[in-house]
């Protein structure tokens, strides 16, 4: 039996070339090995982007399309609509009992995104929403509505997971039944190496300005690279330093994982080179690498998307119901 | 056009006669003004016995049974179960992000009920599970699912509503539509006095052993109000002591009610009598009282009481749909 595989996205921008490289393609292979889900978490997105929903409705489409674009298959990857499971909601109503406020205070996730949103919930997170504060609650349902085994996820997701197999485990430890409710769902952690932004900010995101979208045309991606913060220096030096420019040890990171090279091995083969004729060549390289993917994004129609992403939410939903069945049976309110 | 009401009962033990005079019978005057709706709140009830779901699950049928027994109209009043309304989670989801953790952990409500469970939440609320903090947030859903304009409440629960309306504005200003999703819900108070416990406690509960319950027996309600608590003194005295004892004041009270009296007129015709021969007086005319409702509770069948709540459910889901529609419209979410 192939194990049940969940991640998801949240549709609050489209998909960047961190995200293809730390966690898309490896969704490839999780679809051969796995019965692989992928959610659209526009309920979660909601948690820190409540009063902008226009954004989140435009980037379903966009972020779906990216992962489709990717080479996944619809056949093989399940693709669905947080939303459009109600179940979902209902398991985190029930789950919130089985959590404390100090613990989900604690998690090193919560604390860090709290820290990170200071113009959301305040400087000492004071205006921090009861729904944002129940975001590890939130993901425990969704991984376990579909009763998910494996989640792929990065090393900064840990504590989320931990949180989920300690609902899961308070679960059952309160609702026992023969044979329990839920898989103890472990993390496939990523060893894609991590993207940083092109400002040089330790990530790449849209409201800083620093990303290379899968949907950016060759141009953009050329300037954007052109731009890019690249510290001190003028020419790639071979890597000895301990601690190189980050900014440039960025870009040949994005050069090794286009040539599937070793990084250590890209500073070889480029070591000398000046800065600008290099990020030439990797504006060209990398243009060269997305090319089947942004045409098969091109090709993309809507109405194929939205097929996708209704075939995708209608069987979820006819699995959330059984979940939902086994919940109730256990926690004998099935009346 | 009428307005639509909604109230609702924990099943978390059968209702007293605290309940009776204190809600039950206001609402036979309730489903004559208004669409009424009355919730079995079994979500709810898990908030804070979330491991004793059989009790839950006992007295579901305990409290319908006792509200038709009042001589409630299932056609004029609809009888749900909250866990057959999944959008009611739905809807909490959504305004979970409308509530900041601060607000709800000022709510007065919210303050004195964690104050009174130190045995599940801790000496200082260190246990506090995110859902009984969420208990204001998921009350707001229960209101506005159906789109109630009047709740009627006792006046502990005013700062519940209060919340419910704060999040309704917070939801029409966030998600502004022409013409508003929501009705912006008015408690209505109740008028009816308090009935404190047989044994002085300020409450009549279950776990404390000092309630009559509408389906106890004449013999038990006589047995009960001859050990109640009649604190010092061995016969009524006219009312002219400012603090009178509560213990007899309590009983004089209940005694009051049954005869639909003034209790100072109460207090006249009862003075200069012994206890014993009040309690005794007080227990046969109780049972009077309650003989109609009990013989009324007694012919209920459970498949009856099953068809109320299942038609009752089925109209409200209804209901409950197209209240998602209208909030995903608002939110701009309905993809």
């Amino acid at each position: 039996m192939k194990k049940v595989s969940l991640t998801g996205d949240r549709p609050s921008g489209p998909l960047h070339i961190g995200h293809l490289f730390g966690s898309l393609l490896s969704r490839k292979e999780t679809e051969i090995e796995n019965e692989s889900y992928v959610m659209v978490a526009d309920v979660q997105a909601l948690t820190d982007h409540f009063d902008q929903p226009e954004k989140i409705r435009e980037n379903i489409y966009e972020i779906t399309a990216d992962n489709l674009a990717v080479g996944l298959n619809p056949e093989k990857t399940t693709f669905f609509i947080q939303s459009k499971i109600p179940q979902i909601a209902e398991l985190t109503v029930f789950f919130s009992n089985l959590v404390t406020v100090n613990t989900l205070k604690r998690n090193p996730t919560v604390k860090t995104e709290i820290a990170e949103k200071k113009d959301l919930f305040g400087q000492e997170g004071e205006s921090l929403t009861y729904g944002f504060l129940g975001y590890p609650v939130s993901q425990a349902a969704d991984i376990t509505i579909v009763r998910a085994e494996v989640v792929p996820v990065g090393s900064d997701q840990l504590p989320m997971i931990e949180q989920t197999r300690e609902i899961v485990e308070k679960f059952h430890r309160t609702y026992p039944i023969k044979g329990n409710t839920f898989p103890l769902p472990i993390a496939k952690l990523s060893d894609a190496p991590k993207i940083i932004g092109l400002d040089g900010s330790a990530k790449m995101s849209k409201s800083l300005n620093n990303a290379i979208y899968l949907k950016d045309t060759p141009e953009k991606t050329a300037e954007k690279i052109k731009t890019a913060k690249t510290d001190s220096g003028s020419s790639i030096k071979e890597l000895t330093d301990p601690n190189p420019s980050p900014s440039i040890y960025n870009l040949v990171r994005i050069y090794a994982l286009i040539h599937n090279q070793k990084i250590i091995d890209a500073y070889k083969e480029l070591d000398g080179m000046k800065y600008s004729p290099f990020k030439e060549k990797l504006a060209k390289d990398l243009n060269n690498y997305l090319s089947p993917i942004r045409e098969r994004r091109e090709e993309l129609k809507p109405d194929y998307i939205k097929e996708v992403l209704d075939a995708g939410s209608k069987k979820v939903l006819k699995k959330a119901e059984e979940t939902m069945a086994l919940v109730k049976k256990a926690m004998r309110i099935d009346y």
